[in-house]
Formats: structure tokens, C-alpha cells, sequence
């Protein structure tokens, strides 16, 4: 009988320990989808026993990469409208858009084309939220990816749910026909946002998730533009609007908070609430640049996300590390600010605390699921190392992800896709595209 | 006898040419290194007569991308020296390097790495600047791709140029030797900075490139601190200042141009003056954030650069072009701004334009050098297709170039690079790796 159900050898590891250790030539024992042992193979030469071995092939490992913030078939949507006013994007093609194509079928086929994406690029988990989200739920499931996944609450007759009087009541059928039933997907509620949500729906949604003890998310102060209608009509800013409907705790996950003052981000930081920061589509919306630095000096727990694909256009977390440490360098005209390893931090460990699952994921530790990416460093724009943070963060693309496990089972290798068929997957969103 | 040398057909066409057409399903035919016809498939069914035919498997064909400015030897730099001070990061990382490293043999590797990594992310044509230059355009010529290559010009102790009285001279004679020798590669002379070159130095070097008919180059109000410091010293803006010396005119590149003023753009654009704009690099450092769509306004003409590897950290202008398109977006507050059409002609024509090459390349039209690339466009974050120049920007990298062709030549075939070996090359370069 051997030792492990799998050992990956042959690789440096970054392991995003509390003292961000790097074992340059490391071995990692995988048993019942946890990791057993992290080790140098100095320490130990011989490789133990382990029904698979992954050869590392000299390239690095490390935790999966978390996105903090998806709407999964919104893949079905990339492209469909670029470079347009928030308003006229949102009100004449992506709302619409949603109007004319979501049904259970196509939510199926645009999360499976998600999942697909984000394992090709190293993303292990996400978490997302979305209308008939039992179907994205189901995508997930398939795809082998871990989720906290959320059905949507609107003031409004949304997808899946025309009678918006019964918006909790589907969220909370949705937490509760998911709860416990799959090792990789938590269930949660999303909440669109605090200007779209009355305050009686937004206290009953976080009550529900308080019951289930489960994740809370929303939108808020996204635009400049909500926090004046937030100021005008309750007389204060979005984040102490929630905040006085007693919203925020350590199970409530804040999307974008840009437009947000120190008084805000105090509050915030106090009640242990988290913040997903969603650079790349913030800047392509022109929506303004979330006050990182300030989060993460008030210890506030930070996540990065990726959004929607309509609005970035890809989920590719990569792209999103290098852009985010890049924007807030010449925002603070320092390029000190957010270094390589503290935005590494950000998309693995500090997305899985942002969203309640670092006791699980988010490090190469013992005891944690095996949610591993092995890249391939044997590349000429991953030449030469000399530091693998700063090769991760401002060299490496998800292109470059070779193997991915999650929960100890390999869902990648070599780059193909073991859970799915990835042509089928495109070949029907191509099929389920809106033509005029 | 077949009618051409290659044909390329089964793909989608992103011309960039002045109608911006773009023909679904288009023929390219290629003849004695240029496009001689460019045709939808419709038009004639039936393709025409050729030695190769390239099957572009429903993608997209699209000219090769021009990076205006690259240090291609600073390959060897990558991730060396990360998230510092800039005078920390110059003076005690980048400079003792140059110091301990350079000569013929690692330029001419580092160059090497460079044009491998240029050509696998879908560049065919830089405009590099430094020093052994002549050992970087060795490797330039043995890699295949398009350049204009220039000896760096500065008032101190150079590598190469040990005494700075000689610096003119080794520029001229590094024109001297490549003005004819190739038919893609184009020599150049690069002064460094008007705060490293005295205006004795600035004045010989533009007139050398006069009598050559040749591109001046020029690093230009980069850093706050060189405005100030050029204020205080000649009264004027560095714009301004080389203006005076007579230094602008159409083949004068400014690189960087972040810190000009109205009058500066308008100098710039009545004079013809060029600017490369390196957005990531100018990120990292925490530069600035150059004044993109005010030169556009102002019909500069402008061109996109990744910069050395040292400060990015990577080759890839599919990822600038992202960059720059989303920071433009958020730092106007306005998400129509740097669309992704006009970004994509910044990085094709424009460049072409900005380096003096657009009767030669930077677009697909008859009579142009056939300098393609074709993007594999069947891969889950490129699923589906709506817009192709929005694709392009928003979800293509580098990654997704499948061939390359270099003057009518295929130099990357299905991600094989046919004129080096990168294995040799990234262990060459591995070998020359600074250790403590």
C-alpha cells in the first residue's frame, strides 16, 4: 500500500505559508485530497510511495489561485459590447442581453466554459454569483473546480425568478439543496447591491446566510455615482449604509468598494468584513481604483477578482495580479507598493480568507486540500529566475499552468482539461451566440 | 510555376488598413516577401496556386505587432531587482549588472532570448536601442525578426564605449556597418536622455542620423524629477529643451513623453515628432501615466513599447495593449477612451508609422511586407467571438500566437520557433545568471 495517493516532485515550491517559505527543490505527498507532507528533497532524497508521481519538471508549484469575484456564464457575453458609457452597456446590450439569452441551458453552458477557462489558468476557486445559479452550481460540480457559489437577490423580476417577493426564498432553496452536498461548492448569497435591494431584503438575505452560516456578498460602491444617491437618499455612503443595517461581519464579502473614505474602510476593517478587489474590469468600466494599499494598512482582508467576462474580458488571474500591483504603483507614485509577494498573498490565501475558506485552501501546508498548479517555467519569457514572486505576478499568464488539482485529483494536465470536453463546451456557447 | 510563395487562407482578416476593413473568411497571397493580394474567400472560391498553403483553422490573421521600444539584452535582467526605488533599483541593482555582465557574448544572448520571446507573443518588429548593439543585431538577424536597431549614445563610460568623446562615433559606425545589410533590419542612433547627454552630444548625434537618413531616439520627460530638474537647469520643459535644439522632427522617437504639458503636445505634433508609450513599464516604476489620448487628439503620431525586461517584466504587447487600453479608461473616467480599434492600430500601424516602417509593415494590404501573425482563436477565454479587435485587446495574449511570418518568411510554426533553438537560448542565458 503506498504512502500517498500522489507525490509531486521536481519543482520549487511556493508555498504562501504564514512565512511565505520557497523550497526550491520541493515534494509534496497528497492523501485523501489533503496534503500530507510539504518537504525539501534534500531532507528526504527518496521520493516516498504514492500510487502517481507528478513530475514537477522543474517549474514551480503553489496554491491554486482564488478569484474572489465571478458571474460564470457571463462568458457568454464577452465581447458582446466593449469601450461603451456604463449606462448604455448595461441598459442596451448586457441587460438585454441577459433578458434574450439566460435559461437554465444557457447558464449550464456558459459556467462550464468559465470553469474551463479558469483551470486552463491555474484558478482553483472561485466565487460567484448569478441568476438560476443551481445550473452554474451544476457546471461547477462538473468541472471539477471549487466554488462558493451564490444565487442572485434582486428588487426586480430577475432571471429564474420573475416574482422578485420570493427572491430570498429562492436564495435560500438554492443554500439549501447545495449545503453539504459536495466536498468543492459552498453555497452563499448574492445580493446585487444596496441601491437595488430594499433594506427589509438586504436584512433578510444576511439573516438566511447568518442561519446557514454562510457567505454574504454584494456589490457595493462600485461608482461615484452610487455613493451621491446613497448620500442623497440616506444621508450616508454605501459601506455605512450596510453597516447600520448591521450587514457587515466576517461572512460578508464587499465587491469593489472604490468609492469608499477612511471613515468607510475603518468600518469595515472593524466588523472584519472582506473586500474583493476587481481591478481589470474597475479600470475597463472606468468605474476608479479601489483603495488597496489603505485595505490591506488597515488589515482589512483582501481578495482579488476577476468579474464578469463582459466586463474584463477574461478570467484570467494572472493578468489580474500583474495589472492590480501595476495600477497601484503609479496611483501612490510608488513603486514599493503592492509588491510581488504581497499580491500573491492576495490571490491565493488572502481570496481564500475573503471568502471563508482559508481553513482549506489558499497554501501549500499540510493539513489543506490539495488545490495545486504546477507552471511551466521552462519558457523563454520565464527566463531567467531570479525571484518567483515577482516571475509569478509580472511574467507568468495563466498560459503557463501546466497540471491543476483540486481536492487531490488532477483536473488538468499537460493543458488538457480531464473533467470536460472542452470543444464541446465551446462549440455550444458558439451555437447558444446572439446574432441580429 | 505557382502564383505565389504562400498562401494564407481559412481565417479572419484584421487588416488595419485605413478602412479598418476586416473580411470574415479572407485569402492572403504572398509573393517574394510581400502581400500581393488580400481577397475574401468568397470573392474566389477556388484558392490560388502557391508553393505553401497556411491554414489559418478559422482564427484570425492580423499584421504582426511593432513594439517601439525594447533594451532587448535586459532579458538577462528579468525579476532581478523588483518593486524598489527607482535610484535604488537603478543604482544598486540594474547599473552594477550592466557593469558585471555585459559584453558581446551576453548581449548577444540576452538579444537572442528577446527576439524569441517577441516572436512567440506575436511581435515581428521592434525598435531597440543599446549597447554592443551590434551584437544584438547579430542575434536580431539569426532570430528573423524586424528591427530597428540603434547603438545607445551616453555622456559617461559605456559598455562597449569606455570613453564617452568616442560615444557619436560608435553610433555612426554601427549605422555605417548595417544601413543595406538587411532587409529587416534598419540602424539607428539612441541618445539616452537629454539629463545624460550634453546638448553637444544630443546635436552631433541627430545630425549624424540626419546624414543617415535614420531614427533619432530619445528618452523624454519620464520621471517627474527630470522635468523639474530640466526647469531649473535650462528654464524650459525637456520637450521644450530638445525642441530648441532642433532635435524634433519626423524621425525623432520620444520615448515616454509622460511628463509634458499642452504646449509640449503641441510642440510635439507641429514638429512630427513621434512618442513610444510603455504603459507597464511606466506603471512598475510609478513614472506617470503619459498623456495617451491627448497626443491622439493632438494627431501624434504615437506607437506602443513594452520596454526592457528589467522593468515590466515581459515582452508581450498583446498584454500592453490591455493595459493600456483599461488604464486610459480609468484614469480619464471614461470608459470610451483608448478603444479597443485604436488601440489595435496603436500597435500595428501606429507603431510602424512612429518608427518610420509604415510604407513597409503595419498593415495587411497589397504591397506591404508580409510581416502576419495568426492567433489560434480556438480556446476557451476566446470563445465566442463577437469582435475581433475587442478580442484582440481584451482576451488574446501572447500565448495564443500560433505562426509567425517575418518578410513573406514563416519564422513560427504551431508555436515552433524554425530559426534558433530556444532550448539552447534559455540555457545560455540561465548560464550567464548573476549569483551572489
Amino acid at each position: 500500500m503506498p504512502t500517498f495517493d500522489s507525490v509531486i516532485y521536481n519543482a520549487s515550491i511556493i508555498t504562501v505559508n504564514p512565512d511565505f517559505d520557497i523550497i526550491p527543490d520541493g515534494v509534496i505527498g497528497i492523501k485523501d485530497g489533503r496534503i500530507a507532507t510539504v518537504e525539501a528533497r534534500d531532507v528526504n532524497p527518496t521520493l516516498p510511495s504514492a500510487s502517481e508521481r507528478i513530475d514537477g519538471q522543474g517549474g514551480i508549484v503553489m496554491p491554486g489561485l482564488v478569484n474572489t469575484h465571478t458571474h460564470l456564464p457571463m462568458t457568454l457575453f464577452r465581447g458582446l459590447a466593449d469601450d461603451l458609457p456604463l449606462l448604455t452597456w448595461l441598459n442596451e446590450h448586457i441587460f438585454p442581453a441577459e433578458k434574450t439569452m439566460l435559461c437554465p441551458e444557457t447558464v449550464y453552458a456558459g459556467a462550464l466554459l468559465a470553469c474551463a477557462e479558469m483551470l486552463l489558468s491555474g484558478t482553483t476557486c472561485c466565487c460567484d454569483g448569478y441568476f438560476y445559479e443551481d445550473d452554474a452550481a451544476k457546471a461547477i460540480a462538473i468541472s471539477g473546480i471549487r466554488a462558493v457559489a451564490a444565487q442572485g437577490v434582486i428588487d426586480f423580476p430577475a432571471p429564474g425568478v420573475p416574482d422578485p417577493s420570493l427572491n430570498i426564498q429562492a436564495a435560500s432553496a438554492f443554500v439549501d439543496k447545495w449545503q453539504g452536498v459536495s466536498p468543492t461548492i459552498t453555497p452563499s448569497i448574492f445580493c446585487h447591491s444596496p441601491y437595488t435591494c430594499s433594506s427589509e431584503t438586504l436584512k433578510a438575505a444576511k439573516k438566511a446566510t447568518r442561519e446557514y452560516d454562510v457567505l454574504f456578498q454584494i456589490h457595493v460602491a462600485e461608482t461615484k455615482a452610487e455613493r451621491e444617491h446613497c448620500l442623497a437618499e440616506h444621508g450616508v455612503t454605501p459601506v455605512r449604509y450596510l453597516a447600520n443595517l448591521g450587514m457587515l461581519d466576517q461572512k460578508t464579502l464587499l465587491v469593489h468598494a472604490i468609492w469608499v473614505d477612511d471613515e468607510d474602510i475603518e468600518i469595515i476593517a472593524q466588523n472584519g468584513a472582506n473586500v474583493s478587489v476587481t481591478t481589470e474590469s474597475e479600470m475597463k468600466l472606468a468605474s476608479g481604483i479601489a483603495p488597496l494599499p489603505e485595505f490591506i494598512k488597515s488589515g482589512v482582508t483582501v481578495g482579488l477578482g476577476t468579474d464578469g467576462c463582459a466586463s474584463n474580458n477574461d478570467l484570467d488571474l494572472f493578468r489580474e495580479m500583474d495589472v492590480t500591483a501595476k495600477l497601484h504603483k503609479v496611483n501612490s507614485c510608488d513603486p514599493c507598493v503592492a509588491d510581488a509577494q504581497t499580491i500573491l498573498k492576495l490571490a491565493t490565501i488572502g481570496g481564500a480568507n475573503a471568502i471563508g475558506l482559508d481553513h482549506l485552501i489558499g497554501s501549500v501546508e499540510p493539513g489543506k486540500q490539495a488545490d495545486l498548479i504546477i507552471i511551466d517555467t521552462n519558457k523563454p519569457h520565464l527566463t531567467p529566475v531570479y525571484n518567483l514572486p515577482s516571475l509569478i505576478v509580472y511574467s507568468a499568464s495563466g498560459a503557463d499552468v501546466r497540471d491543476v488539482l483540486v481536492d487531490g485529483k488532477t483536473v488538468l494536465r499537460n493543458r488538457q482539461l480531464l473533467t470536460s470536453d472542452v470543444n464541446k463546451i465551446m462549440a455550444n456557447v458558439n451555437r447558444m451566440r446572439i446574432t441580429d
